[in-house]
């Protein structure tokens, strides 16, 4: 019974709409997936739609995810969250996500994942727009956002970002 | 030694930049002063710049001021703050100003402000955006987001959502 | 349309059990009198039991209470609150009422109850344990920690702790 | 690069001093290596004394370790944490640790420890209390509070908890 191979190379937050369009929905499964090959940790928020995708497809691919969750019961996690944090903390565990991720990727959202966003631009944090919000004001863009199309092109960063050869 | 008089008509949440430019200062500035005469209670996060500015506005006309810290120091709040609320959490403490809020209004800001009004609007509450951001996503906008040019306009909306006479 | 009587002379949180005994629910509204007539702020948990009792007694003698409440609902709030603040953080609330009294009057009270108190302790704020927890390990007590038996004790440590007159 | 060896069987939390006292440091070092023979996953606060001691003893076993930071900083973690889940929330961690874990063992500690042992006794949480806190009033005991002397005894509890065999 040990651990030994758990050696994960960096811890990547995904963050997205709970309510998952199909597309969106297979963006975020892909995605899981080629994070895990990369060996990276898969960290969200744990319940359904895009954070349910990750980490269904991070599974498939033998990766490790955890999921932060608001609520106090840990079976509030979706079944491919490996270790969920109960945090009782609301919308605010959201902030936990971003503080803990080296680097993000957002699919798609709304509002919710809007406020993410930019809580982890503020930080200067990495984020990856994959599909998801691009927010300016008076044409003024943020040094760390990084908008994409593809999966390949999010993952192609996120190696970047974490000196990991792509 | 009563507080008879302390009948506020609703809780008004006033966010922004912290290191405000000279003409978002002056428009806080006048909003709290605005707000105070209305008898609204003036909720922000304590500190400075826009905070500082609308507090200052609010105090000039006998208003009432509270704002939410995110230290561990109460006399981290400016000294317009009649009650500071210690909430040691950081930045987690913006959620508390925006659920504790009727309506919230926006002036300037920088990713921070963005994030705050994001999580606002999520919850459906009203944000009216004074030369602050639009956030738009494909040219769709939210519903309770009111973007206004001048503290009058923002006052009469104000008291609009509250069910008060302007 | 002024505060202008809005001269609090501290804050002064209470905790204590939400299903309280008829003895305990007597002793907190008989504190929240007391401390309202001192022109001190009570600040609670802003929900049932001795919550409900002591901000019910300080607005008998016209004092202004503050409820921290755990929830997103500002209705959650007892009758007697004036002003609820939202957090929607569950019991994390309760470390905001800790770090924003100057000193603390625990009344009766369970686990929770105690877990504040600790929390308190550790901060090295003053608590007095108004018929409630006196928590010790190896006959070693806190310096901050102070039994009292009667509201008027409890009310002139209080003022003690204040700087005030009793 | 596959995680397939991840497999923990229970998530215990360890709580105690920061400034652990030599005796405290080799009890939660030695909890900390039995835990992780048994394949459980060890949470702590990530921080110096009993959670650097046990996270130190799970690796030496080559168990898994999970830090739940109250900073900003994922490298205020103690060298033998696996994962730093950062909150930026201050003593508000506390709570995420207590509502994670399924059972938790206290070593030693000061106020802070009894404010989360008293926490774990609200929600109706087994607390093993090793050298640690037993938490009295008039003469009553939480039901689930379990004193104990020896890290033999504590663990056995642990598994006796999680449904495992000892």
């Amino acid at each position: 019974m040990k651990f030994e191979n758990l050696r994960f190379r960096g811890i990547v937050g995904v963050i997205g709409e709970r309510d998952a369009s199909r597309e969106n929905y297979l963006l975020a499964f892909s995605l899981g997936k080629a994070l895990a090959k990369k060996g990276l940790l898969v960290i969200s928020g744990g319940l359904g739609g895009v954070m349910e995708a990750v980490s269904r497809g991070a599974k498939e691919e033998g990766g490790f995810t955890v999921g932060i969750l608001p609520g106090d019961d840990p079976h509030e996690a979706n079944p491919w969250v490996d270790l969920p944090i109960v945090t009782g903390m609301g919308e605010a565990r959201n902030l936990i996500i971003v503080k803990t991720s080296e680097v993000l990727v957002s699919v798609g959202g709304e509002f919710g994942t809007l406020s993410e966003m930019a809580f982890a631009l503020k930080m200067g944090k990495p984020v990856i727009s994959l599909n998801s919000w691009v927010p300016e004001r008076g044409r003024v863009r943020s040094r760390t956002l990084f908008p994409v199309s593809t999966v390949e092109e999010a993952v192609s960063l996120v190696c970047q970002f974490l000196g990991l050869e792509d």
